[in-house]
């Protein structure tokens, strides 16, 4: 962490002063697209695309001829003797006619050239256009390697004078610096924002997820909230009165508390990004876990503040209290028909697990939504809403969304499909893994199964040949309420392993109590922010001889 | 609808007085399992794999000479005095082959040259071939002009027998003897009981199935019910009172109307059975029908009859004045929670698209549980109770549930699967037909989408390249309120033939709001039942040279 505080020395604050209003939609966009997740220099690695697809492009154009560019600025570089700039001199070359000028520490570089040869694309580099690129970086990780800044060495035009240097040296601090320890044994698929998942041996383990595992799913920097000064606002009604709760204000309502499975729409992304490129996170199997969680109901609080359910269409929008270096917070929304609907059990959650909720997982509150979309279950709570449209945040409305596969980042309309909510019938084997070696008696295939909406899965099917034929697997833990099936089942089967077979593809499908059944294959249903992948899980095992 | 009575007035009661002996025998088997149904001789006959091939050699050949056909048929009109002809001959005009044969009133004619003429298609016309058409003319009222009797006027061949012109007035003991006149257009699966299902080409005509058409789907016979001394029986909680409502005092409770769209658990059996022999109707793509029906809301009666949501797990049973010669009447429930729930919209529906219901849809009174598969939608309604546990009949517990493929008649427990309540996202090609010959330059690909349990389509998508690549229909019809999707909506999508391509493999999928989608194929899904069948629908077309 010390790298990044060294990295990202200069002037958050001032990067926040400039061209606020551009940055403000910019960053948003940034921090909430988790293709493009900031990596801390860490022991943990990068997992994304974006750095190997990135770095290729570039070493393909400069394969073709960034000999000669690198050499012709290397020439200006020395040609040139250093000269001193303003900050403002350098705001003002923030566009393709005056030039594109960007600072780092002390150093000011003139990147028009290599706009249109940056790895995230020339618009993110934009961001940045006539100011500091730490608050960048800070957010994105991976620009912390020394390759990155050989590259950008070559684009140096001068420095900032002294007296700008002098005000650079303003404390900043790393926006993740403050982020809790985790458990050694999450797989970590980004580090900044932290995003890992437990290893399948150990998520079925238990029906309940234990909290030091369940998987996490961050936007932003964890915040580090004073439980005695919390207060979750909420917005009362027109003519009525909003509320300021404390935790102890919270406590006051009925406790209600449920077992809920949260699953992430990215679940199983990286068996999307196998068939073709997708923007998002390489998760495994593991975006989904299963905790007892204990809170206020929504309901209950939101007629507290006189809300009622309304003829009009209506949302109940989240804010939280995580946010980006501009104070853009993460964001969501549910339809208020649910939130408003006892039996939905919505809650305003402050224990998981018995314990008060950790701070990856939104401490002091954060909303359970039972049968929706991990990405509604807004974390470390701060205000609560309702409006007559859907959240404007970027999650609700630019991501989250399924589309379908002939729609590339040419031709997608975010508006044209809903936003994600019930999430589709999915299972997935957790056991054995792919690629390992089995018993050649027998063999025990285990994983979860779980729909959206409360609906109850009511059966798992697994072939050991690919599909052809199919046994029932046997469902574990107790059947759920009628509509409120909000929790998984794990399942397993034991079955004899057909003599003479040398390897084994194993399949699971589940089908839930509305008979949706999962998709055969991944390929009509990839799209191209790699959500709802939920075809037939397979498994490929060799059999010892 | 005169006209129609007149029409087909002959033959259905004498068609069902035969062999009624074995036909008593037959019914209570019939009546429980759909795969063994009575097939009454009857007026119908298969319009199925009529080819457009067939009518482009006759419009070429109309193209080449039809002005000399055209002063053909008037000289041919004038010179042959009318012949008198039997509803039998008539029949057996049905094909190019045989020629085509319709009936307008008593007069016959030969439309063979005017199919391909047809402004509505041949496909249409051919519905009628060897038959009546006012059931047609009926439905499409534009034919009721003077210049399209002037056009028909043209073809007259002949006129029917006036014996033909009086129907028969035989009562028998057949038990279906007395089952309503139906429309020519469908497409009978079963006689007796009578299931049957509109042409694709007519299903998506119109948003609205129009009632002639509706599909149907029977058990038993259909009982003739005097709406004066009907009476609907309400069994009362402990302690409370029992109601026995007339129609009468069942207009008091509020009217409500809504659209939504029945499915036969069976619908696109025929697709499963191609596979794999299944029990049950050969049921094609047109189980499936969308109405507007009107009356109480089954929350409001039961209400008043003093029931209320319980802590226990509750059903509402329905038992229907349908019944086999034993007296045992069909039956079927639906879970408490959603027949209390005002937001389900559960009906007890006195109206269908502004009529009375007629005869085959459940005179005077039917349930109507949107989103839920067709089985609980009890027809001719005549007693309501709550009890602990499911409808102990038959169709609830032994019929009408799914089952891994890997369940035969020897291994299947019916007791392991739920019964079907809310049914899977479903979709299905309606044009062209499998088989056809199209166009090289353009397709038209229509057809329906729908999912059950209130949960909107929101994306259909269609491949011409069976399933490798996709493009996304237009959806037609208005959207529907969140949560409360009951109604289909129908889909079209036009696109440019491939160059060079021979043939198309059309595939259509549906997406609904929780993001569930069709599996990509029927084998896994098979099951002994054919039920819920509901993988990418496929059609085969030949692209013309």
């Amino acid at each position: 962490m010390l790298l990044l505080h060294r990295a990202v020395g200069l002037g958050l604050r001032q990067a926040c002063r400039l061209k606020s209003t551009t940055s403000r939609i910019c960053i948003q966009v940034c921090s909430t697209n988790d293709s493009f997740q900031p990596q801390c220099p860490s022991l943990y690695f990068s997992r994304d695309k974006y750095s190997t697809r990135g770095w290729r492009v570039v070493g393909a154009l400069l394969g073709l001829g960034a000999v000669l560019t690198y050499r012709d600025h290397r020439c200006r570089a020395a040609q040139e003797s250093p000269r001193i700039y303003t900050r403002e001199e350098v705001k003002s070359h923030s566009s393709p006619e005056t030039r594109i000028w960007v600072t780092l520490g002390s150093e000011v570089f003139d990147v028009t050239e290599f706009v249109g040869l940056h790895p995230g694309g020339p618009s993110k580099l934009m961001l940045a256009a006539g100011g500091p690129l730490e608050p960048f970086w800070a957010l994105y990780g991976i620009h912390n390697q020394s390759h990155v800044r050989e590259i950008l060495a070559q684009y140096k035009i001068g420095e900032l004078s002294p007296e700008e240097k002098a005000s650079s040296t303003l404390k900043t601090s790393d926006p993740y610096a403050d982020d809790p320890i985790r458990h050694p044994a999450l797989k970590v698929n980004s580090q900044c924002p932290f995003n890992a998942e437990p290893p399948p041996e150990l998520l079925t383990e238990n029906y309940i997820t234990p909290n030091p595992i369940f998987f996490t799913r961050n936007h932003l920097p964890v915040p580090n909230l004073d439980p005695d000064t919390y207060r979750l606002h909420i917005v009362g009604p027109p003519g009525g009165q909003s509320l300021s709760l404390s935790l102890d204000d919270l406590y006051q309502f009925p406790k209600h508390e449920i077992t809920v499975t949260l699953q992430c729409a990215g679940n199983r992304r990286s068996e999307m990004s196998q068939l073709k490129e997708v923007k998002g996170l390489e998760w495994s199997t593991g975006a989904i876990s299963t905790a007892r969680w204990a809170g206020a109901r929504l309901c209950d609080v939101l007629a507290q503040a006189g809300h009622q359910l309304c003829e009009n269409e209506a949302h109940v929008c989240f804010e939280g209290l995580d946010s980006d270096p501009m104070g853009t917070a993460y964001g969501a929304s549910i339809p208020l028909t649910r939130a408003m609907d006892p039996e939905a059990e919505v809650l305003l959650a402050y224990e998981m697990n018995g314990q008060p909720l950790p701070r990856d997982h939104g401490f002091p509150v954060r909303v359970v939504v039972p049968g929706v979309v991990g990405a509604r279950h807004v974390k470390w709570l701060g205000k609560v809403s309702v409006e007559p449209e859907e959240s404007y945040s970027h999650w609700q409305r630019r991501d989250y969304k399924g589309f379908s596969p002939s729609v590339d980042w040419d031709t997608v309309d975010f508006d044209s499909a809903p936003s994600i909510q019930e999430l589709p019938v999915q299972s997935a084997i957790t056991e054995p893994k792919d690629g390992e070696m089995i018993d050649s008696r027998e063999v025990t295939v285990k994983g979860y199964a779980w729909s959206g909406g409360g609906r109850a899965v009511i059966r798992v099917d697994v072939s050991l040949d690919g599909g052809l034929t199919w046994q029932v697997a046997q469902l574990d833990g107790k059947e759920q309420r009628p509509g409120k099936a909000w929790a998984w089942r794990l399942w397993q089967l034991q079955a004899p392993v057909p003599a003479g077979e040398k390897e084994l593809n194993i399949v699971c499908k589940a089908v839930d109590d509305s008979y949706n059944v999962q998709p055969d294959t991944v390929a009509p249903i990839w799209n191209l922010r790699g959500v709802l992948s939920n075809a037939w899980h397979r498994v490929h095992v060799w059999v010892a001889p």
